[in-house]
């Protein structure tokens, strides 16, 4: 198969893996955090703030730039990255997650749904998902997928399973877009066997990558991890591998020790907007009152020259006053902090120290 | 008189002038626009922006920091300067437009009114107003004046403009911190007698600049502009003057033909966040629909960095959707044109041209 999309790994340290995605458009060092820029923009963020971070890859959100403003309008505007002025890389998700969190009518053919923004009555098929992100053009684009609501019973994971691994037969034979790298998805809930078989299965078919689907969702670690680990167990080494929607810094460890190369969330930007931050020494709330005179930095453990500048006094207080700035500074100190984490992920898998850095990690977030 | 600013005038026309304004931490090309951060910080933008965006002097809400997180707070992180790691020139108002818009009871010693925040019997005395401004440590503060809520019959605004004036001495004598400067405000409403009265009375007493404050509160441009001429008129030429309260085009216009060297307001900022661009051919409102697919930048007759990248349809489409970033950056382009103008008008002074410019503004504008 031809790919636009390779990784080449560099260092590995038990399941974990440090590489390099190389696309037309440039390279990806990875791990890698993705920031997510639901409706084309990460919140109180611009694109010239998402290049003083350095991100490397951004997300976009296909049902949201679906509906509004449409793919036509985006392909009109020089397509997701002439739309948001991003040189950098783009992915973007399937749609699925949010169409499947509206609870449609499900078919063979695709699910039906009522719109969030207008309640039209929407229509989502393979078909249509690759259709939408070709115009969008990311860089790389997902395979629709069956998102079951969990808790389900183990029938109606299989089904969704079988129908996930069906439809990526039909999103894959929809794809046409030489310049664009196409991912599969692996359903099967916690049951180990049957991620094994949807991983089995969707690489049968072939794609230029893969992710980890419905995982992260509300189960417990203990029934994540070997769930994530039966299906990176049954990926080739050499396409990179994605889990899907998880960004605390534990997961982020247990996603690399399990083979991930790529991850996403909308978790540690929304908590920066509530005015949590991510430091070397946990959680911060920086509402707290202990902190209404604090001259520190959000984190004195690390140094980001877009954040550090602004005392944990002055974020308080910008917080406590309901001014933007607040969202806007702590969502740069997240983002940067967990760009750090991914560095450090890829120096200590370099030098075999990968273990040890869990385990510093899991000390200070459990 | 001892005073820690000077402004030195380089260019005159007419009564336009184009100067450097010196105090002991740097210089300020005037004619001048303050952008506004009420509260420590221009919404949507943190330093780093007013920074790059090449900001020469902000201003800070004495009332609002007062009351939230208190001078104290903010004189423990290092004043203003050091709460919002500026390192920029800085003025604090009073306080008096907020609290005279509270409805205060009035009495010689000061004004007594509600809490906004916490519904707290609070007074604001000249004496309380200094030092709450020298503990906030502005380059330069403002004296408390009495503003008439207007329209008011004469025997008001005159006991306004008596009040200020007895209030200034107060202010005055009050201010001890020889590192800031202190500007006294002209008051007396459209009558231009009384606006002169107060002028020299106001100068009678010595501050390092003056204001005129009370006007672009609803009266017509042809009531305000003799007013303004008025107070001028009898301000020194060897001190600044600031308009208080003034950030359309043609009021910039007006104020700097009139002899103004200093200005602020929050429209331009507020317009911004409401989606509404100031561009050289009038305000543009980027909700239109027009604007869906238009790739053009917000106003093709201003280039700048931050915020020409994006198209116009991009920013509606954020605007439409809600995203905080649209504000962001239509706040950036609001501040870059103004800043643009006011560097337009030195240029047209220093070429005995502000008579062109004035027209061709007024022009586009009324």
């Amino acid at each position: 198969m031809a790919t636009p999309l390779t990784i080449s790994i560099e260092h590995g340290d038990g399941n974990a893996r440090a590489g390099t995605i190389l696309t037309p458009r440039g390279a990806i060092s990875t791990p890698v955090f993705m920031p997510v820029g639901t409706r084309g923009a990460v919140k109180t963020l611009d694109t010239g703030d998402m290049e003083a971070l350095g991100t490397q890859i951004m997300l976009g959100n296909t049902y949201h730039l679906m509906e509004r403003p449409g793919s036509d309008v985006i392909e009109a505007l020089g397509g997701l990255h002439g739309f948001m002025d991003w040189d950098g890389h783009l992915l973007t998700d399937s749609g699925g997650f949010q169409v499947f969190s509206l609870k449609p009518e499900v078919s063979e053919d695709g699910a039906t749904f009522k719109s969030i923004y207008d309640g039209s009555t929407q229509h989502l098929t393979p078909e249509r998902a690759i259709r939408v992100q070709e115009r969008l053009g990311a860089d790389i684009a997902m395979a629709l997928d069956v998102v079951p609501a969990l808790p389900a019973p183990p029938v109606a994971v299989r089904g969704a399973m079988e129908r996930t691994v069906r439809w990526a037969e039909r999103n894959r034979a929809a794809h046409t877009r030489p310049d664009q790298a196409l991912f599969g998805i692996v359903q099967g809930g916690t049951d180990i066997e049957m991620r094994a078989e949807s991983a089995t299965r969707t690489v049968d078919i072939g794609f230029d990558g893969y992710a980890v689907g419905g995982l992260s969702v509300g189960e417990t670690r203990d029934q994540m991890i070997p769930a994530l680990a039966a299906a990176t167990a049954e990926l080739p080494v050499d396409r990179p591998r994605y889990f899907m929607g998880i960004g605390d810094p534990v997961g982020l460890i247990e996603a690399v020790a399990n083979g991930i190369d790529m991850f996403d969330c909308v978790l540690p930007t929304r908590l920066a907007r509530h005015g949590t931050a991510l430091t070397s020494t946990g959680r911060l709330n920086l509402k707290r009152a202990e902190f209404e005179t604090d001259d520190q930095p959000i984190d004195p453990g690390f140094h980001h020259p877009l954040s550090s500048r602004y005392s944990r006094g002055y974020l308080r207080h910008l917080l406590k006053a309901g001014e933007p700035t607040a969202g806007r500074i702590i969502t740069l100190h997240n983002l940067a902090w967990l760009s750090d984490l991914t560095r450090q992920m890829r120096d200590a898998i370099a030098a075999g120290a990968f273990h040890q850095l869990g385990a510093e990690i899991r000390g200070v977030w459990s």
